[in-house]
């Protein structure tokens, strides 16, 4: 039997398509994009052709405005330690959610440490849903940033950035927002939602690992964290990623393409599952929104009375990849921070499944998870002392 | 007509057989390495298996010792900057040489600039040598880190750096060397020589650009600079760049193998390029010193009159790829540091020629390249107002 991979927030398979168009770069074109000869010339121009494609995704019309990074966390880093260092005479308040990834979590600890920054981090009401009041509440005359994530990994909520970029702007503060999850899946404009800047991140997308983006408004100043020659126009040092950025172009244009078919399949797995699993098992509580604030590829369940990492085992042992939250945590034995902020208790939160779907998902591997998931719950029930069936 | 690449300190092709190594991680091993699954053990294994190969080729016998990174520059930074952050209470001096990388040497201003550190820029030789007294003299008790690279990306210039680690231990100083154009070409043990971290970069031994390692040796504090999840033991946060780890594993692998034959032949090959220059064109000024000092591979040579840059340029069309020095930064029109500090003038600086060989380069390249090279310094000495003949 084929195995079932439903951990597409964690990583996703570099496309065939994405892999060819990387391929000659490794070997052959090889050339240092800094450099004035022939194939020099060759990299740099595919790495001008991948930034457009890139901009492109979210709405931008200058491509100047991307950064390449590698990956996500350097983006979200970037983006909140570099605009700290370069405003920080300004002001040293920031505004972020409890929900955030841990890029964005720890960025902020570390100038909380390191450098005298105050920051607010705002609760999330039961679908994970920021309050832009409370946003605007929050506001102070020394707040420098915000940074609110597009759509939260865990349990999909899709924030209303839109609405936090308005008051962000009105009160002339840079608006950040980790769009990692989003990008490919929900249409992103960062002009009409006054974004400033956007972390992204190509293995999310069927693009390879150890590249991103991070977008930044023109106009708008960081201080680079990399320190070093003169790439990325002296804000991000280090030899270009060439094939891992030819690689990250091709994804975004493949994820652009039909997107909106591609979600709507999505949802309507997505929905099957939750359906399925609400109609077959018992006791069991869904993470998050419903519907179209929810990403379309994204299932969170509790299973109460069970933990997390044994229904992980026993899926993985019947042929299921799956997660029981972020996967850049795993290991750890604390609950989950967005589960917990979401308010549920600490036992609940320990036996969550996160399922979320990708470009290679059907809808005969939908229902053949159906048939399996009651039989793996109920037998890890049976031998849990805390259920009384 | 082949063309020959002659710029092998700038990057180097991918070798067939690390490509052959990653290949399976981009579109079929592909789980991320943090989620507990088989997808993910594999990849998992695959990252140890790196981590090993990496360990060894410095002479470390414990591989948790490796931090992977995006690169060289990312290493530098996290060494330096991660250092004088763990250890700012204790002082807040630095020690480096006027002719480190700029990954270094930008890292150093950047803690200047940003967060009050005072840092010795010590001077060198007309051979670019650093002097370990210099060292010992430039020693404080505020001094925390001293940083000077393994062998200089330009002019080739092995640094003493066994003296100089010695020295710092006996001062209790940690001890950093950006490795980066050394390791692969010249042998490295980080216990004898007393290197407590140490940096090196895929791209420059025939494996992929975006990603490198730091050596930490264990026991040493640092402060995490990308901020998020817990891998690489919490030190370096970002989902890991597995096929890229697993083609710097197979490369420094490679690069180990039969290393001081391989650098035999191509010391080989530089010292006849240097005599075949100096004996069919006059005034020419090698920069750098002869024989073992100097990286096996590096060739660096100032020709009266003329700008590096119309030198490339006519290489490039006559088919040879070739440097003015480094490549990071190409489009500067600020003659290079490193030329400067070993005492040339401006003007002669400006008309520097760096020949970097590498694994792929023949002897029937260096002859075809010295059959060539007159012809194109005449030509250019022809046009320039400053040439009298």
């Amino acid at each position: 039997m084929e195995r079932i991979y439903f951990d597409n927030a964690a990583t996703t398979p570099v496309s065939e398509e994405v892999f060819e168009a990387m391929k000659p770069y490794f070997t052959e074109k090889f050339g240092n994009p800094s450099s004035i000869y022939k194939e020099a010339q060759e990299t740099a121009g595919a790495i001008a052709e991948a930034r457009e494609k890139v901009a492109s995704i979210i709405g931008s019309d200058d491509e100047r405005e991307i950064i390449f990074t590698s990956g996500g966390t350097e983006a979200d880093n970037l983006a909140i330690k570099g605009v700290a260092m370069a405003r920080k005479k300004k002001g040293k308040h920031i505004i972020t959610s409890s929900i955030e990834h841990h890029a964005v979590l720890h960025s902020c600890e570390y100038l909380e440490k390191n450098l005298g920054f105050e920051v607010t981090y705002l609760p999330v009401d039961e679908n994970g849903f920021v309050n832009p009041e409370d946003v605007e509440d929050a506001i102070r005359d020394d707040t420098i940033l915000i940074t609110i994530m597009m759509a939260n990994n865990e349990i999909g909520t899709i924030e209303p950035v839109a609405e936090i970029g308005a008051i962000a702007r009105e009160h002339n503060i840079y608006f950040h927002t980790d769009a990692v999850q989003a990008v490919g899946k929900i249409p992103i404009d960062v002009n009409e939602m006054n974004i400033d800047l956007l972390s992204l991140s190509a293995h999310k997308l069927n693009g390879p690992k150890g590249v991103g983006a991070l977008y930044v408004r023109k106009g708008v100043k960081l201080i680079p964290q990399m320190s070093g020659g003169a790439q990325e126009r002296k804000r991000r040092a280090s030899t270009e990623n060439v094939p891992g950025i030819v690689g990250l172009g091709k994804a975004a244009e493949l994820a652009a393409e039909n997107m909106e078919e591609k979600s709507k399949k999505m949802a309507e797995m997505r929905d099957r599952l939750i359906e399925g699993i609400e109609d077959n098992i018992d006791e069991v509580i869904l993470n998050g929104p419903r519907g179209d604030k929810r990403l379309p590829g994204n299932v969170n369940v509790c299973f109460r009375y069970i933990e997390g990492e044994s229904i992980l085992l026993n899926l993985d042992m019947n042929g299921v990849a799956a997660s029981s939250g972020s996967a850049c945590t795993s290991g750890s034995l604390d609950p989950s921070h967005v589960l917990l902020a979401i308010g549920l208790e600490h036992e609940v939160a320990h036996g969550s499944l996160r399922l979320s779907l990708g470009a290679g998902n059907t809808m005969e591997e939908v229902e053949r998870f159906l048939e399996l998931i009651p039989g793996v719950i109920d037998k890890l029930r049976m031998m849990s002392p805390l259920y009384e069936g």
